[in-house]
């Protein structure tokens, strides 16, 4: 006789007769169902080791605790993974992301830059031969690197970094020198106190000419003693907003010396006597600066899943207040006002998945293509992957915000799992780009095309005048539309803005500069169509089975419909739309509002985000809250005792005292 | 000879030529010149006080380390304020709040409640023998208390708490029970580890007839031992996203008696035999929960301040990217997508004083009105509260963010106090009336008003049909008439749909659910209503001379622009806006941005916050970001040594084994 399994009565009401197949949508998630399959197998393997958990949560550990205990699992995670009997190798999702790695390594691995900047560059910027002599040992793990670029006082802007590798033919070795205190290498993960490794971005000088930033592979400790090698400084940075054992650190130079062949040499080499030779391509580097930016939106919609499936489980556990006098306290999730905080980010899930594995499958074209030579996919995957980056971090961070706040007080503890969550998805709006810089990027790219008629695929619509029909059509397809007239209105308002400048006698930068606020709206309106259009093709193209082709028609309808209505100025501004329409959509909204809520909790078990993943006893998946938060606490270090001996030292010399 | 002070030298720039008066920003922000001599002089006696500062900062502690070092700081400031030579008395400023408090207990003061909510509900609820009892006991000290309301399972909805006091009247006792875990109380400051006294909320039983939630004063704690009474179960419930030290705490009663006299009795009554006698008024409660909001409303805007000044500071200091092609970095406050950022939430900190100042003085005279039994203006005053409460806290939250992001990744660093101040702003957003809730209570108010055509003044605009001019007047005047129609047209909005789902034949209770989303949003254009006119009349009122006026109404059309260009939709849909008048709109806008930019500097200067209440490197006056920076991450104990004791034991056997 088994145990009977808790299940709370209300998700249990909730979970009967949902009339399409979760499995499906779990599969259409992973990619297929080998992929879910193997994730499960995973997850199975390493979610079982005890040695992996938490004896005390990460929260009431002090700083260098946080670090250690994280170094102690992110090692037995490596013996771990080695061990494996199906020979796993680490693969990214066990090593970090929001998925399986953050129910291992919650607040970051201080090993993850060794697999996800260290080795990659090394395989994209090192030779043959530099592969040859460093890479076994960066993959047996007897070094362990990072990739060190941003300084203390310059960040996107690559041009500004200051750290100088000064070629000198004598000894032919470059010599690493931080001129000054913002030159110092500041933020790299892994940095602080694990890596021994690193590969450095430096301005390169030879020959009494400054080459501009180049890769340099850079021995930072001593291999048995972990010192610094003389000549290096080096630290951790301190603590941060979230991913606090990251292990982020600085690291400044001293005249510090390497052989000329630690430049990493793949594109543009330095001969013996100091002679520059210039990379073939300087597009090149394009490739995985995309590919990270993919990563980082499905992270983000990972992240958002989490954040979704918390606040809606809770949703429905939790009762208060009253909507029919009398009656029993309702679920919160009945509420409108509830339904209008966690549908629309239930349904951006589907939206920016959908998106990122549209821009994903144009990746891997491009890529084929370039094998080729043909570089033509270039801009317009660089366009469309910092737009998407900039949308999906942007957006998803407010809605793990909306869904936090959703849950009351209780989101703003800590084992929520919100803080955590917000913390690692706020932190993607500035790195890899920040993306206020992106905006203005594919602002560029389309002012250029609607200017010069000219532009690739994804910008196809901003060439030649186009115009909206006279009536506004409120059906998906008429939507579409919409949307595709707001971009290509806002463009043009753009433009304008850049003309009226110019007619001042603005030079252009200045007029780039004063057109800014109108040019980030308009980046901002293209990147929305792309997912808008994403969202409703893959819908059309993709095998579904009627039932979840039904919901997911729903929460594609109610996404677009709800993005329109929170920026209908821009509508108003850019098309005919009248106030009757916006009525109209405002109707359409409310009622898809509470056609899908009866299926919020089925479409949230769809995600399959393991309870060790979810990390929230406000999101379990039996709902058992209460029992959960009160086990939480019993945790914490200050309730081992009914008396804290701060008591006597400090609060009972006051009782006393007679103030 | 006294040191040279170091000022960096752009900072320097920005402050050269200021056109107004500082210090006549200053006292208007403090209320007079009188009150910034007061306040600087606690500063200083308080801040020279070499143990109130942090040996090494809050964040590298562990959860109960934490605790008991702020635990000391609060002790000591109690001693401090006594010893006092000007007879410091503990002001609230003091001890907590995003000013002078903050810059010493830095994440929560554990002695707070008992100063901001248990002396309160005494002298609010306690009859003059009770408080003769209670009140010396509490002011010395020799008692410390909280206030515990909220439970495990019951937030906004006072009706829905579980907590049961049954009156005896054979032992003349109250017994107090959690008759499930859902009635634990959940969430009170100082209940964890420090009250030994609490001001409780429970159901009130008596001749077997519930008579509401009534307060209770209960003993907590032995006074000697500090242990937990018998009966009484306690404890913390653990870390949260922010105000870490404030020692929020958890409360079980198993049959716990108390003497029928400590039942607060200012209001209602239970004699000796049973008998309940009903309070003579109900109302009268309104004014405390309309102080606090007061208070609320006037901690989120300094802190604020405190955000736009380390982002204005940084902003001006950081050098990135180019403007001119060859051109040095410019100073990132010269992009206009920086000023974007961080000029509307410098002018907003304005609008929110001026509004709770205006709401302040509201409450002061309904406060006499009531004196003189007159009760006309509460209601008005309820719904205003409310109203600025949760728009002050969540633009406040929304801004903070804004200027966290603008300084990029130093920003997301703990020491820059931006992840601190958000923690501290967000809270407010749930606490004391969760935000939603509170916007379906001022709408209600609205939809009344409309509806039977009467009402308060702040909603007098609502009654008749005042409607828009045919043509927009885009002056300050004309755009505040825009508000008021927006405001009015939004009510009639929620009403449509209100009374087309009565025609449906759907219940009035099902019909409010179903119009959430339209109540909403018109009550928020209610609350901007009334901030927008504060700004305005405020500068009409306010003796100010002509330099401080200009740069205010610049900050003043600026805001009201912002805001509207915002939602513009919201103005289309209720107004006669037209397409040009938003162009024109957004032309002025871009304008005051330039405008006000040689100013920033010099505006957040005048909010006269001392470094230690920034805490932050980045936002310091001297503008030595880079050095402080680096000196902060000085203070980490992991950078105390080269090699962490880790790297023995996890990580050298790592790089050892060859996997």
């Amino acid at each position: 006789m088994s145990k009977e399994i808790y299940e709370n009565p209300d998700l249990k009401k909730e979970r009967q007769n949902c009339p399409f197949n979760k499995e499906e949508i779990t599969h259409l998630l992973d990619g297929g169902k080998e992929k879910t399959i193997e994730r499960k197998q995973l997850e199975n393997y390493i979610l079982s080791d005890e040695q992996l958990k938490d004896a005390v949560p990460m929260e009431y550990l002090s700083h260098a605790d946080k670090y250690a205990e994280e170094l102690r699992k992110a090692c037995l995670l490596m013996h771990k993974l080695a061990d494996s009997p199906a020979g796993q190798v680490p693969t990214l999702r066990a090593l970090m992301g929001a998925g399986l790695g953050s129910a291992v390594l919650k607040e970051g691995n201080p090993l993850a830059l060794h697999y996800v900047m260290f080795i990659p560059a090394l395989m994209g910027q090192g030779t043959i031969d530099q592969q040859a002599k460093w890479l076994e040992k960066a993959y047996n793990l007897n070094m362990i690197g990072t990739y060190a670029q941003t300084e203390l006082g310059h960040g996107t802007f690559l041009r500004g970094l200051e750290t100088r590798a000064t070629y000198d033919p004598k000894t032919q070795e470059f010599i690493l020198e931080s001129p000054s205190l913002t030159a110092y290498k500041w933020w790299p993960g892994s940095l602080g106190k694990t890596a021994n490794y690193a590969v450095v971005m430096a301005q390169l000088y030879t020959k009494g000419k400054c080459e501009g930033t180049h890769p340099f592979m850079v021995q930072l400790r001593d291999e048995e003693t972990h010192e610094p090698l003389p000549g290096i400084l080096i630290g951790e940075i301190g603590p941060k907003l979230g991913m606090n054992t990251n292990d982020n650190g600085y690291l400044g130079f001293e005249k510090f010396r390497i052989p000329r062949d630690h430049l990493l040499m793949k594109h543009s080499q330095v001969l013996e006597d100091g002679t520059y030779v210039k990379p073939t391509n300087s597009k090149l580097s394009y490739a995985t600066m995309v590919f990270v930016r993919v990563v980082v939106c499905q992270d983000m919609t990972t992240n958002l899943r989490k954040a979704v499936t918390i606040a809606t489980r809770y949703s429905c556990v939790r009762r208060q207040s009253e909507l029919k006098p009398g009656d029993r306290e309702p679920q919160v999730m009945d509420y409108q006002a509830q339904q209008n905080k966690l549908l629309p980010p239930l349904a951006a899930t589907f939206a920016f998945q959908l998106a990122a594995d549209h821009l994903w499958n144009l990746y891997n074209t491009a890529n084929n293509n370039i094998e080729q030579g043909d570089l033509e996919l270039l801009p317009d995957l660089h366009g469309l992957s910092c737009a998407l980056k900039a949308l999906c971090s942007s957006e998803a961070a407010n809605f793990v915000e909306v869904c936090r706040q959703s849950c009351g007080g209780h989101g703003y503890m800590s084992c929520s799992n919100f803080p955590r969550i917000y913390g690692q998805v706020t932190a993607a709006e500035t790195y890899e780009g920040e993306n206020t810089v992106l905006w203005l990027q594919v602002a560029r790219y389309l002012v250029k095309t609607r200017k010069e008629k000219s532009g690739g695929l994804s910008v196809k619509y901003l060439i030649g005048e186009e115009k909206g029909p006279k009536t506004v059509d409120t059906t998906l397809e008429g939507i579409v539309k919409l949307y595709r007239r707001a971009a290509v209105g806002l463009v043009d308002v753009a433009i304008a803005e850049l003309d009226k400048s110019g007619r001042k006698g603005e030079a252009p930068h200045d007029a780039w500069n004063h057109a800014a606020v109108y040019l980030i709206k308009a980046a901002q309106a293209h990147a929305r169509l792309f997912v808008v259009e994403s969202f409703v093709d893959s819908l059309k193209e993709g095998k579904l089975s009627t039932p979840v082709r039904t919901v997911l028609s729903q929460l594609c309808e109610l996404f677009i419909i709800y993005w329109l209505l929170e920026r209908s100025g821009d509508f108003f501004l850019c098309s005919n739309l009248t106030k009757q329409d916006l009525l109209l959509l405002n109707s359409k909204y409310v009622e898809l509002l509470a056609a899908i809520r009866p299926q919020a909790v089925n479409l949230v078990d769809s995600f399959d985000l393991r309870d060790e993943v979810l990390n929230s006893p406000l999101g379990c998946w039996d709902g058992n809250v209460y029992q959960r938060l009160f086990d939480e606490a019993a945790k914490s270090p200050l309730n081992q005792s009914n008396v804290h001996e701060s008591f006597h030292k400090y609060l009972k010399p006051l009782l006393k005292s007679n103030l």
